[in-house]
């Protein structure tokens, strides 16, 4: 009856997948790696950017636009920048196509070379570096605080929709800084306002952590994520904000003259989040009947179905739903009364499930009689029929409960994946069944890299909790002296 | 004192220039033909954003999201499309880069050439057709609605900030439907949505039109348009709706089955505007003393000057004006108080008169005696000594005033600029004194053509307005006979 998804247990990617492509989230485009986000994921991606937003907003952040096409020679400035991208770019080289001399059909036109070639925009440090040398001269002209939605393009070998496309979308946020200490606070700021979002507004709860130097972006000091646990036991970095000291300042030569009158290179931030958060936010809390939408994303938080077979029956249960559609409409909570006509209830019913409505309500002739209507949740599929009187309070707490007990639920899923463990015969079990290893780690990069040879685990984060984490022990490979755990996991 | 705007009559065009830079809208970067747009510029944009997603949505509409690079092939599936896009688009050919063997730098990795070439969209009919065949299988299907809000490239070889950039933000709509009527009246609805946006929260006074077959979208069978008329007499088209036939869906070889069991090619509109708008809104309000923002898209409507010269004045200058933008922001309104203290207050009066800030208000210590503020209007740079009590509703209804009047101003411009002429000696002379000329024409395009090259002059719309142009007469140009009124101008 409804579209088959394949249980979880049975295959997590496909799962996966089959959510994506049945739940009308998004699709895959001729163009490899590109997806197409239809009407019903872009409506979640939608209310994700409305929430971030503002929230950047609200800390003084402005929105401004930069260009799409970065020059091959900005792109190369900073050395540990163009050796992390440089591998999967767009290259633009030409600007024009011509008739085919040959035949049918079109040809990139050889007298249209470009001089320099664009690189596509993997993200905009560089381009954006050039730019702010023109608005900073003085201290007076700091910080600034800029941030650009926008779509970005890495040209990934594999793909997978939402987690890993070669065009995503994002937004990025550049900050400039007189001192080190307020370049630091901004990144550090942003990440909370990840973390708080995630939290609160996805029911996700995310650990925040430093990233170890071998994770790190390409070009910062110091790299803040959100990493999130998803139901099968691996990792997601759902957003990162970095500190990336006068790096930036000094390959794109940005100084100003500081309240001392000495020149001084400018501090930077950047961070940002992307359309991985659709991702994270279908796997975390997902099931086997579909998607699982905590209300603050649902871009429809109620759905009515009216049970009938008169058509006398029909106006009487439609006149109730839409009268508590207007009120719950009127509160900002956003309903759809699926009246269609073609479709049996049932069918309805798992439609509605698969696309995640924290709420549906189904109401026929004998609710009419008794005053009362079938009310199902999502998260917990459970249903129960309820007095219409006084409905509409009662609903909007529900939507408030179904936002607490997702997160709640992913809260203790999260807690009981994360183990610590101390030796290194215990890891290699343990890291089979997927979670978090809480781990000392003699803070080597080469034990970072054996650890990932040897299990596919990488380190996640240094958590910044460190009652979680500040602890004297020894190194769950090396046996080295370590001085705090730190986060292992297998990841997307 | 304040940044030096060249005057309108000395050089209109630098005029136009000055004010996108030091009013601080945008800039260009160093990518040929790619501006950044600034903080206060996106700000705008932003507010346009926000107005017309809403309308579109309120007829139907919804977001989605498509790929930015379309496959060659696509790209020339419509032969008309791919003759008025080729010559100016960008071509990704390859997808690595590599470093410099020979020596420093990164070049592009002959060993990632694509197999086939994409091209950065210019417009995305070619790519959302290729996708609408996936979605469409019966007329229950339809009609689609999306739009999406994105970044497009076309390579233009002159290009000027907002007017004419290589790449630029819009939105672009895409419908599909079961008939030729319902696309019709999609086309119709959305040039009727930009027109009431035009109008009433950008107060541009357009004409709304059907271009000329040689005007037309490449893959129109009509175009709806927009124009509006700047203060140097050319014309600016704003946005335009497309009706498509059937054309794209014959090239993509989409087909639905109708309600007779019949299968039949899908109907198509198509419409946008862009960040050209931002340029129709500068030339059409601004003066030499800078912007004039519609209080319906100013980013601040009311900014307030403090003056004193003692710390007790300032602070009982501050405390009324902070009154003041918290009663004001309480009802909706967008308010700064600018207490930058290294800023003399004519430097400043100076500066939001050059942002376009619709209402100023200054205030000091006479005025704290006295209980009066100065109010100074942008639109007309008239100043009155208003008494505070009660300001905060005279405000608001100033706000309300000015937007109309600079609505009714553009308004008596655009109509003076109308002429009905009907000899080619007298459309010569008058067309170099700019404006609209509304002129019988044959026709045909190569009437069209003689006057363009003669003159320069295109025409801009056959108005929608039958009263405006339905009318016998003879071309202006050939003395054919004609059956109605066309508008020629000069245009960007």
């Amino acid at each position: 009856m409804a579209k088959e998804i394949t249980p979880r247990s049975e295959n997590y990617s496909q799962w996966y997948n089959d959510i994506v492509v049945k739940a009308d989230l998004a699709e895959q485009s001729a163009v490899r790696g590109c997806m197409v986000i239809k009407p019903y994921g872009y409506a979640i991606w939608e209310k994700m950017q409305s929430i971030l937003d503002k929230a950047f907003k609200e800390t003084g952040v402005q929105n401004a636009y930069f260009p799409l096409f970065i020059p091959k020679s900005f792109f190369s400035k900073e050395a540990e920048h163009v050796a992390g991208f440089a591998k999967e770019c767009a290259v633009v080289t030409h600007h024009r196509l011509m008739n085919n001399p040959d035949g049918k059909g079109v040809v990139v036109d050889p007298d249209a070379k470009l001089e320099e070639e664009l690189i596509v925009r993997p993200t905009s440090e560089t381009i954006i570096w050039s730019v702010y040398k023109n608005w900073i001269k003085s201290w007076r002209d700091l910080p600034i605080l800029c941030n650009q939605w926008c779509n970005v393009v890495r040209w990934e070998m594999r793909t997978r929709p939402f987690l890993r496309t070669a065009e995503f979308l994002w937004q990025e946020g550049h900050t400039a800084h007189a001192t080190s200490e307020e370049a630091y606070a901004e990144a550090e700021r942003m990440v909370n306002v990840y973390a708080k979002f995630a939290r609160e507004v996805m029911a996700l709860p995310v650990v925040v952590g430093h990233k170890s130097p071998g994770e790190r972006f390409a070009g910062a000091l110091d790299t803040l994520t959100i990493e999130a646990m998803m139901q099968d036991g691996k990792a997601l970095q759902a957003g990162t904000s970095h500190f990336l000291g006068q790096n930036f300042a000094k390959s794109f030569d940005v100084q100003f003259t500081n309240k001392e009158g000495k020149l001084d290179y400018v501090w930077a931030s950047s961070w940002g989040v992307s359309t991985r958060l659709m991702g994270a936010l279908i796997m975390a809390h997902g099931d086997d009947n579909g998607l699982v939408l905590p209300p603050a994303l649902a871009p429809i938080q109620v759905v009515m179905v009216p049970i009938y077979k008169s058509e006398e029956e029909h106006q009487a249960v439609l006149d109730k739903m839409y009268a508590l559609k207007k009120a719950l409409e009127a509160k900002g909570h956003s309903v759809e009364v699926d009246d269609r006509d073609t479709l049996r209830p049932g069918f309805k019913f798992a439609e509605w499930e698969l696309k995640g409505v924290p709420v549906r309500l189904a109401m026929g002739p004998r609710d009419i009689q008794n005053g009362t209507v079938e009310v199902c949740r999502r998260d917990t599929l459970e249903k129960i029929s309820e007095p219409l009187e006084g409905l509409e309070d009662r609903i909007i707490d529900l939507l408030d409960d179904i936002q607490k007990s997702i997160y709640a639920k992913a809260l203790a899923f999260r807690d009981a994946s994360i183990r610590k463990v101390d030796s290194w015969d215990e890891f290699k079990e343990e890291i089979e069944k997927g979670g978090f290893l809480l781990c000392h780690w003699d803070g080597t990069a080469e034990t970072e890299a054996k650890i990932q040879e040897e299990t596919k685990a990488t380190i996640r984060c240094i958590p910044v909790d460190s009652a979680v984490c500040l602890e004297e022990g020894k190194c769950v490979y090396s046996g080295k002296p370590s001085h705090q755990r730190v986060l292992f996991a297998r990841s997307y």
